[in-house]
């Protein structure tokens, strides 16, 4: 397996004390890799320093944020991977505030790219981009051919930073590589609202006894990936050239509506309850209906698929914030 | 014609000395328009006062910078047009200097927008966006399905700001309608350097008496619009609701390669000579090939195609730098 690469080498991972980050270092910690984390701690965003007690002690910590290019082109001098996972998730966030939503999602990324390729140009990069950039699909499964047309300016940011990282790929030799992530899920996601998923808060939410609450008429479908899932698709996209300049969706085996989904989770925790409530007007028009991604293409070219089913998932999932619940509400 | 409902209508034009701003500008006003231009005479861009020469005592001038945002709300306020025209239009400048590029063709746009949600949401607005975004195309004619992928920083920056006009159209209901523009050329435009469109430089060196230089072997094939033409789509896409949310190509009837445009050049002047030069890298690297756009939708839906041909608007161009130079060099 390639996990052996990681042995001794120099890792940096931006948003390191999120949700993917704080499981991708733990796992990277394990294998013998140096691992640099960078975050903001902005409390609105996913990072959580209780995320990385496992390693705590043997990883370093840098809080700064993404925006400091002072900061950064320190940070990514001398490293060998660079995982880029920092990003502002909110959608509606980035309608109330969008400026912010540009400067984390798409300025910073083009100052990272700039920084290494003035201080690092042998860096291979991973950048952790998302479904939401094909807006409403026109068919499911969506593969990576399908048009991009976001729907919120969170897809907007997403997108242009997506796609800086295609074009210092090809016009500067930068290495990098996308991942387009659908629904993540797992220990460390931030459950204190919706902000990063509508998983998390469903997840607090029925911990603490309180009815899910589903929009519409819990029909549409998503698709949703363990983080250890996740996990292993960073580290194959790291682990060998050939991903240079390409792009992969994520997904999942099965496909299933929220209402399916909220009964999947009631059950595993043996009690609780979902309800309907109307669509919200503001979440109502950015919505983007039914999502599967089709991730043929990493499974042929990476060998990548998911191997938790959502049941195993879930149940850890729950497992984790029964007994870590004070640290993240 | 819908050219009556311009008359005693505010219209602001971003990008209003540059060099489709002001073409437009001197429709409209004759239109009877009340015409407030807003640029920021940066000496790299377009801007220049000479364009306005012939209304310079009938439009309101405001120098400004699209990215100043205070001065953007107060200016959009009680318009009832917008012609969003202002961009960095470098492919090369993007890439040595990506975050002004993305100031001015993203943040800023964003902040447009901004600024009429709150300040004035009955606004309708025409935003000039580029084939750049289509990168390197699949198959020649593109029409507006081709997927978006840029190949320079500066498509990137281009795609989000219209991007944006799309989504403030969806979600706030801020009538946004989107023109594709290819190689746009005329009187007015900027003919010191290769900065707007190499048919600028091309101009001024044949009537130096230079040799014209073309980058590779000449085979290159582009499509252009006299910038009349252009004007007619800005104005025929502002005057109607149809446009809302809506992406039109321009395009021409006929497509030549870069060798067959110098040679019409040089007839067309009676003298001078090109000659070829190897791809210098850096534009190498950022090349799309063959490009025609196919204008299908435009026509159908608006009645649009271009009415002067290549001979004809180059004859005028020409005309218009042998007497104007002085002003433009």
């Amino acid at each position: 397996m390639t996990e052996s690469i990681y042995s001794q080498k120099k890792v940096l991972i931006t948003g390191g004390l999120g949700f993917i980050g704080s499981n991708l270092a733990i796992r990277l910690v394990d294998l013998g890799a140096k691992v640099t984390l960078v975050d903001s701690l902005i409390p609105q965003y996913g990072g959580n320093l209780w995320n990385i007690e496992p390693i705590k002690d043997r990883v370093k910590v840098n809080i700064s944020d993404v925006r400091d290019e002072h900061s950064m082109k320190y940070l990514v001098d001398g490293q060998d991977f660079l995982f880029n996972l920092a990003g502002q998730t909110s959608h509606i966030d980035s309608m109330e505030d969008p400026g912010t939503d540009l400067e984390i999602n798409a300025v910073a990324q083009l100052k990272i790219l700039e920084a290494c390729r003035h201080y690092n140009p042998q860096i291979k990069l991973v950048f952790a981009s998302t479904r939401q950039i094909y807006g409403k699909p026109i068919s499911i499964p969506v593969d990576e051919s399908h048009p991009l047309r976001p729907v919120d300016v969170n897809g907007i940011n997403k997108m242009a930073g997506e796609q800086y990282h295609l074009v210092y790929n090809q016009v500067y030799g930068i290495r990098s590589s996308i991942l387009r992530l659908t629904n993540t899920y797992g220990p460390r996601m931030r459950v204190k609202d919706a902000r990063q998923t509508f998983l998390g808060i469903w997840i607090r939410r029925i911990i603490e006894g309180n009815p899910i609450t589903i929009y519409g008429d819990g029909s549409q479908l998503r698709d949703f990936n363990y983080v250890d899932d996740v996990v292993d698709a960073l580290m194959l996209a790291a682990a060998t050239d050939k991903t240079n300049g390409q792009i992969y969706n994520l997904g999942a085996a099965d496909t299933l509506s929220l209402t399916d989904t909220a009964k999947l989770l009631v059950d595993l925790n043996q009690s609780g309850q979902y309800e309907y409530i109307p669509f919200p007007e503001n979440r109502k028009a950015i919505d983007i209906g039914d999502y599967s991604g089709n991730y043929s293409k990493i499974k042929q070219e990476l060998g990548w698929q998911p191997r938790i089913s959502l049941e195993e998932g879930l149940k850890r999932t729950l497992s984790f914030y029964q007994t870590n619940y004070p640290h993240y509400w």
